[in-house]
């Protein structure tokens, strides 16, 4: 039996279980999640006798490829969905039809049981997401693989820098951000990894600019500035790194100050992650170490969030997020202190939670201060 | 006044006429169209006396940099939107709320709607997409942008593969799309542009995986393919190009048939594109030619889409799609035949609707069968 078969079996126990007739999944994520199917436009009808894949002729071909075995039908292009769906379900029988209501549109909705109006639209939420918490052994080596690109393009940025440390006015945030994609293209490449180079828009902020979390780069020269935030990753065969480090060219006591407070409570919040912890109270954790240093308002967002198929999965390091911690989870851990007009500090690890504890799977990618410098 | 407030105020025109109290424009697209915030997570709340950003602390300084002048309401991380806009829209007060059903999830919706219990949720469909659907001066200089830099990554890559016709053995898919990514970055940052060189994943496809319309590039080599198909573009302030054009390694008898065959039917198409006609009469211009040629089956998708901000826009040259072309409108012109096992040929402009007819944006990259040879 394939991953993915195994996969559908267990979204299709869980659907019986919630006395659903058919479960439509439409997220392209939990599609690809379920299927191996890596377009997009595409849905995948569960039923209690098996599964179908609905897509478009752009995929025909494609979904030969990627999904033997898996029943598929093409619908004409001037087809709905409702109506290849309304076919499928049978145009006279009745049940309740589960819809993944955390990725449907409104408009989607209305027009999918446009002639489906015998079927009962049941919120069917995180079905497919709260399995995909628990990365299995394929999905974490894909991360780790996504790490490693991604650690191996900064490490060679880095170098770049400390060579031409005395000539910074050469550069700038875009060219440094350009560097850094193209080498994770290459790093991809060489080592026959199925790449996309960017998991998210790479931010690449110096001096003040490192204040935005989400900064993109510009043209603003590195010459005379204290320090470069990169906040990067990259994606293998789908699955997504996300990393953070501070470059401190012109070291200074607030700097240190301030960098050795974030280190510090990332530390201790990396420290306490072991399977039972609950999500919140990793973020308090770290959230704590930097309150008691006087910053607290200065650090506006979560520590730390899932990655996978996408950048940002649940469960979340964030307050009031309750989600016990077990293992086979993947997340960030990303504490961060920001100053307007002065610029801002994150450090951002990828941990996996094992039996015992954690391994920090970007642990080759140096983060002490006098590293950074 | 500035564009943005500009196109806030038809915005506020139309909600007024459409008996809306308030309107929430929560796609991003739609935020970027009318405040330039080139963030995510943020909603804009359009109200007959003024409109307000409603953001988290991620994007303060972004805001204000990047939206002068636009009242911004800063939520702390653990606030939901329903109540930060409870709080605003007023608590005891009530009326009609008009909701972007296109890209609002039912999920999304009903927490919303938490805490506006006494608001009543109306349906909005497309207000700011069909103001989007005319590009301003600005926009269709960006597009221009777009389009200048696609094309002139292709052509370094086309001189690339004339230099090594006799060497196709060195090149695979993926080398190709990488170098054609990486020049589409470098002549983007040359030229000072805000870039981001892929408008979305880049198809390079060799041989019989032209045959898929969506085909990742893959190891596969060059040496023996008769073809390759590039379909690329890249983005400039945020608005796309999208280009398709298959170079020929070894052209033949049935190659050239076919290939003259979708020229024909480009051709014919942006040959009838003024302003008046229907979106669906131009679709099926291009339509008929392919299938007098007897391949009508073989040409699985729609003629064309609009483009902007987005990749995929409406109105597009498609069976059913009854809109009106009107001056400003930009879309693509991409017929195609696909034949399993062979290969396919697919040939993409850019076009904008002028007063008189059309201008084809795209029209310094070369589509001749003798020179594509």
């Amino acid at each position: 039996m394939t991953k993915f078969l195994e996969r559908r079996n267990k979204v299709r126990r869980i659907a019986a279980r919630q006395k659903l007739d058919a479960l439509l999944v439409t997220s392209p994520n939990n599609v690809r999640y379920l299927t191996g199917f890596t377009g997009g436009s595409s849905s995948l009808l569960i039923q209690p006798g098996g599964d179908t894949i609905l897509s478009d002729p752009r995929f025909t071909i494609q979904i030969e490829e990627e999904c033997p075995g898996l029943d598929a039908v093409i619908r004409p292009r001037n087809e709905s969905l409702s109506k290849t769906l309304s076919a499928l379900l049978g145009k006279t029988t009745a049940g309740k039809l589960g819809i993944e209501v955390k990725s449907i549109t409104i408009a989607q909705h209305e027009r999918l049981f446009q002639h489906l109006s015998h079927w009962q639209s049941v919120p069917a939420k995180n079905i497919v997401e709260d399995l995909r918490q628990i990365k299995d052994k394929d999905e974490i080596a894909q991360i780790r693989s996504a790490v490693t690109v991604a650690a191996g393009a900064f490490q060679w940025v880095r170098n770049l820098l400390r060579q031409y440390r005395k000539n910074l006015e050469a550069f700038n945030e875009i060219l440094i951000c350009n560097a850094l994609v193209d080498q994770m293209r290459q790093l991809g490449h060489d080592e026959s990894l199925s790449i996309v180079p960017e998991s998210f828009p790479t931010t690449i902020a110096a001096g003040a600019r490192a204040a935005l979390p989400h900064a993109h780069p510009t043209s603003q020269t590195l010459a005379g500035q204290p320090l470069l935030l990169f906040d990067w990753g990259s994606v293998v065969n789908g699955y997504m790194s996300d990393l953070t480090r501070v470059v401190i060219f012109t070291p200074n006591k607030k700097l240190r100050m301030i960098y050795e407070t974030v280190l510090k409570a990332q530390e201790a919040a990396i420290a306490a992650i072991k399977p039972g912890m609950l999500c919140e109270d990793v973020d308090a954790i770290a959230r704590n170490v930097i309150k008691d240093a006087g910053y607290g308002k200065h650090f506006g967002h979560g520590l730390g969030h899932s990655i996978g198929l996408q950048i940002h999965e649940d469960p979340r390091f964030a307050p009031g997020d309750k989600t016990v911690l077990k293992p086979g989870m993947v997340l960030t851990v990303e504490p961060g202190i920001y100053l307007k007009g002065w610029g801002g500090i994150r450090i951002e690890d990828d941990i996996l939670v094992t039996k015992t504890g954690c391994e920090v799977l970007s642990r080759a990618v140096p983060k002490t201060f006098e590293e950074m410098c």
